[in-house]
């Protein structure tokens, strides 16, 4: 991983939560301009800025269920807020208490560091321009995200789960309002760029709680008894 | 499957629904006493209620979602009531116009004759009882049950989906607010004895909307990508 060649300089507070975690420029060290959170995302910012969104969001906050009401608790925060215990939250005015278990259990999962955030933003990018009908990236862009992962090679990307290659194009496909691609996780609990990728949204239904191992190891299981008992067997 | 051997005489009118779609006793001709719908969940009734209430539900009911508004639409309606045209239903001031294409499509998927209902709620007692630590059924129960499906063995039920046996115990569980099982498809648009029985949640979720035969033939073109790609691939 890279080492002490960014600028990280801390950004101008925009938001509450700045007071216990900054954020910082992710640009190279002595960069001309601007100071940017996430300079490698302004070609998808400017072409496809709904892709550099779910980037951006997908990397830096909870998943969101049907949660927007004050019983059910925030339908999406920032993941590193969810590292903070119940009563740091509530001086943010975040009642954990108030909320069910198994909401609690969902945002609390989620919880990442943001310096893992940061570099799942820039592991979902260098995965993004690898995907069939993916746009070229600037060389500057290039350059950033392979210093990190290595060589971006096109039509390359894979579905984290499925292992079939993913088109870019899926990025725009929504069925019954939900996107076609979603952000999975190797291990679920882990949020960091070993254990993320892009998936299927039926595959990462699929998966589920589980990590991939012992989804994989699921699968033998469930095809061994398959071939044991038949396709449609209901009783031993 | 059975002939001629039911009461069928119509029971009182409870529900508006009535009106389209009559219900009829299912206990044997000529029996004495009080006309019955679910004769044979009479025993479960008292000794397990939710488990017999969950039957019922499971068999006549589409699912519910987080649906209860105006806006998303009823939370769980009669499958056969959703046979009727948007028309029809508009009489009974359900406007399927107003839901969300989704939640139509939801609702719409659900949909199964009374008759399939019926059999499918004698189906699931049936393998209700064949699951491990079940109660006994009485004598009459069972010899209702095996006339239709044929002998119920104690510790033979599989569910639908992994194979794996099923305790009657599951029943009693729920992980963060959910049934732990759920009543199964193996073809998820066909609500009828031959398509349906107990499953793991986790195992009906994997499952999705997909037949059983698509998510097992899915699942062996997993494994072999997962084979030839590695585990944990992102990139070819």
């Amino acid at each position: 991983m890279r080492k002490l060649v960014l600028c990280e300089k801390r950004l101008p507070s925009r938001s509450k939560y700045d007071a216990i975690q900054g954020r910082f420029c992710q640009r190279d060290a002595g960069h001309t301009g601007r100071c940017d959170e996430f300079p490698y995302l302004a070609d998808l910012a400017r072409t496809h800025p709904a892709v550099a969104t779910k980037i951006v969001r997908d990397a830096t906050m909870t998943t969101g269920a049907a949660w927007k009401s004050d019983e059910a608790g925030p339908n999406r925060i920032l993941r590193w807020v969810m590292l903070l215990s119940d009563q740091q939250l509530a001086q943010f005015g975040i009642n954990m208490g108030g909320l069910k278990p198994q909401v609690v259990a969902k945002l609390r999962e989620k919880a990442a560091p943001y310096a893992d955030c940061m570099a799942s933003a820039k592991m979902l990018t260098w995965q993004a321009y690898q995907m069939a009908d993916a746009p070229e990236p600037s060389e500057a862009t290039r350059a950033y995200l392979e210093r990190d992962f290595g060589p971006m090679i096109k039509d390359s990307a894979l579905c984290l789960i499925c292992k079939a290659p993913i088109s870019f194009n899926l990025f725009a496909l929504a069925q019954r309002g939900k996107a076609e691609l979603e952000t999975g996780h190797s291990s679920p609990r882990q949020h960091n760029p070993e254990n993320i990728g892009f998936a299927h949204r039926v595959c990462n239904i699929a998966q589920g709680a589980r990590t991939l191992d012992e989804f994989y190891d699921w699968m033998e299981t469930v095809l061994a008894r398959v071939r044991a008992q038949g396709r449609h067997a209901q009783t031993e």
